[in-house]
């Protein structure tokens, strides 16, 4: 695909509401507001659905593993999400028939599916839900999931990725195999569509060998909204390349600027419109409406966190790594690359060097993270407005800690600042998500240009 | 499992209404009535499954199949289901949202899917419905499928029976990887659940190595409904083991009678309670007021169905024989087994002989297919009542010729029939789909008797 240069428009901030009920602090679920059972409480997700619907967020999103992150039983034991969540792709059709605007992105792995029923589900919520569906493309993370799909170790990183991208174009492929306007429905003459405006793929490659059709029209938006998270090279290079969106982590504005320069020069240089690649840095906030009262209310959260939890979750995310082998009070040691996330682990690396922290404090410290603003609706919009301003990110993925508090007082003290900033919609305006991302609907790539 | 004799109960009649929108004949799209875009039309789809709901039916059904049947463009050019239709486990989800009480039964195959995937995908469904998913377990079809997934040629039918069996006992094993009792949500003492109610399955076996815990709890029903439709002597044996609700075809109830007292009989003589494998033979029907206006009906429907997609369906049910390579006004061939559905197969194949009939007549004879029944409500009531009590049938697998008519037609003016025989519920008395089919819910596996 070619950049297609539009009429030039106002820029436009968006937000995802990332939600992992009851919220995404590992101890979220034994804050007194939340629901510790959320996780499978169907009526208590349509709600947040629906509030992130009112407050006219572009999408809501939800991510997903294939298998529990922690071997050690008495860690698994206090965390919640990991343990007991809906499936994603059953629980955004589930939401499909309860919301009728807003976006709806489910997390799937292209490592450990065929490109074949990842096709057919995501061209189904998207038929579903009238063009509203999003596909979190992960090549997901750990040994352990590897392990409920006869492996014995997760796929290598670079292999994963090359998988990835084999995948996708399959599953793009599967997408186009009926032309846009193939069925005609004919009652008369019995023909139902126009054999010529159907295509076989025929994909054979190195990792999968797919004949095609699939069975199911073109999905309302040509393609469901790609999202990509990987920011390793190899992640950033597939998001440059693939996604639509695009969501990423940053201590500080000049990291975030930096990666959004990089971003859109890569997609440019790979014949994209920059615009299109809209990149959402995350966003966790605490809001009170004085800085105290919010203070007071993330120190409540975080001492609900076990210390070991903390700690199994730091050695997850440093890539798998046996930190009981080392002192805790000592620094961190030297790591392998890690197999998992690439670039979470340099990021952690990065603050323990810089900080000079020891194990136990980089654990505490993460707990009570940095990319956490605490503040009042007009400090959280002044960030936002700094960062969007000054093109360090498109918008945010808005990531609650606990639910449905930090959602609530999001849409209801956040937004409402933003908006007499003139900085977010007040209606949706489009009528698919990738409307209202201001994207384009992708020609199948049997259109005549 | 042993079998648990309850109480002797009334014995109780089951519906089940096989969905396929515009309808199961292969031209009903092209009924003036149908909805020819039924089958990505979600409002279309929502209206009959709460039609169903409003009649009582225990459940909808959904079919599926991973690849299209006919590789010649011209005859597929003509049919709509194959070519364009929801995914079934997203289509339930999105149904579970619209509906409150009637079962949703999604069909998945053993052969090209993961247990991993398929246990998640199931008890996010039984979870987000409150305890109506079920799961139709099907071996697929063709070598068009199989070329979905890498492979040139279907799996053999010997060999992928024997998948399924080790794929349901790791889907089972997963679904209880957690007790019902384990999730305690302790927000004072920080224990989300307890971990000696955890259960790793380790599982290695010929097909599958998977470690677990399954990352959801234990699905409302135990388990989902199991249902099975394979009728050759390994599909049977399959049904007898693990289904809940058995799908059957048969001309008559002679035919019908001997499946259900050797199913019953085998089911019995492993161990289970036979009243808790309900069998349900298809039943499609028209309806008319009086029997011509019926049989009016039927004509104008059949007349719609191009001779040539009659000919390439009973090759596919053949086993994807090419009939084209013998004169259509000789005899059926001999055959080799069908790789596809050996019960199918025999079951067309004793027809032709029967009745003496060349490939060009019987495939006529299949578009009027005698296991229509074409009649006023009075001789279908007629018909389930005989085969009800007469031990062919603890109900029937509704099918519907074309959408919505016939199945408004059953719902108006059979159901109130059967209701005024005493033959069928007016109101659902259970709160899953397990309830209202009679059927207790399993225990875990790790339970103490
Ligand atoms: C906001 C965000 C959400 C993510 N969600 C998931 C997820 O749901 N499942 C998953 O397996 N990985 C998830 N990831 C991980 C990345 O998508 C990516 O696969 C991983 O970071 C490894 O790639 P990398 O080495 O390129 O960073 C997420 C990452 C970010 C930043
Ligand atoms: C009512 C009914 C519905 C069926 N639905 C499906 C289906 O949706 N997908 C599929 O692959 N097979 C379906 N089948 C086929 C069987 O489940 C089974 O896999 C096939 O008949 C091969 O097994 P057999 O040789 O044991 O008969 C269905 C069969 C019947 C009778």
């Amino acid at each position: 695909m070619t950049a297609q240069p539009g009429p030039a428009r106002r820029r436009e901030l968006h937000l995802n509401a990332f939600l992992k009920p009851p919220g995404e602090f590992l101890a979220a679920w034994r804050h007194p507001n939340a629901a510790a059972d959320a996780g499978v409480n169907i009526r208590h997700v349509i709600e947040l659905a629906r509030t992130a619907e009112r407050a006219r967020f572009d999408a809501v999103f939800f991510a997903d593993l294939v298998g529990v992150p922690f071997a050690d039983q008495e860690v698994l034991s206090r965390v919640s999400v990991v343990n007991d969540s809906f499936e994603p792709t059953t629980l955004i059709a589930a939401l499909a028939t309860a919301t009728s605007r807003i976006g709806l992105i489910a997390t799937a792995s292209t490592t450990y599916n065929e490109p074949y029923h990842l096709a057919r589900t995501f061209a189904s919520l998207d038929h579903i839900s009238g063009g509203r569906a999003g596909w979190n493309l992960v090549t997901s993370l750990s040994d352990a999931e590897a392990r409920n799909f006869g492996l014995d170790r997760h796929v290598d990183h670079e292999l994963r990725y090359e998988r990835a991208a084999e995948f996708f174009a399959v599953v793009t492929g599967l997408w186009d195999s009926f032309d846009d306007d193939a069925f005609h429905h004919d009652q008369m003459s019995g023909i139902y569509f126009d054999e010529t405006k159907l295509h076989r793929l025929d994909h054979r490659g190195k990792h999968f060998a797919v004949t095609g059709p699939l069975n199911i029209a073109r999905p309302p938006q040509g393609r469901p909204v790609i999202v990509q998270a990987g920011s390793s090279d190899r992640g950033r290079a597939l998001a440059a390349s693939v996604a639509d969106v695009v969501f990423t982590q940053h201590a500080d504005l000049a990291g975030a600027q930096a990666f959004y320069a990089d971003l859109k020069a890569t997609a440019r240089a790979a014949g994209r419109d920059p615009d299109h690649v809209v990149v959402l840095p995350g966003l966790s906030t605490i809001v009170g409406r004085t800085l105290d009262e919010a203070e007071d209310r993330f120190d409540r959260l975080t001492s609900l966190l076990d210390p070991r939890v903390a700690l199994a979750d730091l050695a997850y995310w440093l890539g798998g790594v046996d930190l009981a082998a080392h002192p805790l009070d000592g620094p961190l040691p030297d790591l392998p690359p890690s197999n998992q996330s690439q670039s979470a682990q340099r990021a952690i690396v990065e603050r323990a060097r810089a900080g000079g922290l020891t194990i136990r404090q980089l654990a505490q410290q993460r707990a009570r993270d940095v990319r956490t603003v605490v503040g009042t609706p007009e400090t959280i919009a002044d960030h936002i407005q700094e960062w969007f301003e000054g093109r360090g990110a498109d918008g945010f993925n808005v990531i609650f800690p606990y639910l449905p508090d930090t959602l609530d007082d999001f849409a209801t003290l956040v937004i409402p600042e933003l908006r007499r900033r003139g900085l977010f919609r007040t209606e949706y305006t489009g009528r698919t998500l990738r409307d209202n991302l201001g994207l384009p609907r992708p020609p199948s790539r049997w259109a005549l240009p």
